[in-house]
């Protein structure tokens, strides 16, 4: 079974690199994208157990994301 | 209009980050965790236009995603 946790900044975080891609971006000539914000995406490989999500949100919240800036959400093959 | 690409390691590119991980969340008791890939996306806002996934394609190549270990997905909000 495949899960999808995808984290990112929330909003008001300061996005540096994304900001540099726009940057990056305008200057080769791209000038319909107007932002860039990044973000990172974890595939996880997972056994079928008893409630999936909640051993998820458990491990997103403790390894996979900073809860102080950063917000996540997952995807569970299969279930949406 | 909101797009999104989403790059990671192509098959058989060692994911040190991904194993990393892996072996923190056993650690912490989930063995219903197999295998773990990291993984990066980009949510770019983007003006109406002209072909957009071609030019997606080409900012992916170029910028955000090194096409000799990397592969990237591109979706883009309301066409698939």
């Amino acid at each position: 079974m495949k899960a999808q946790v995808f984290v990112k900044f929330k909003n008001g975080v300061l996005d540096p690199q994304g900001q540099t891609i726009l940057g990056a971006v305008n200057r080769m000539g791209h000038s319909f994208v107007k932002d860039v914000k990044v973000g990172k995406f974890f595939e996880i490989e997972i056994e079928k157990c008893e409630n999936p999500d909640e051993k998820l949100k458990e491990i997103a919240d403790k390894v996979l994301a900073n809860p102080i800036i950063e917000e996540f959400r997952i995807e569970i093959a299969g279930e949406n």
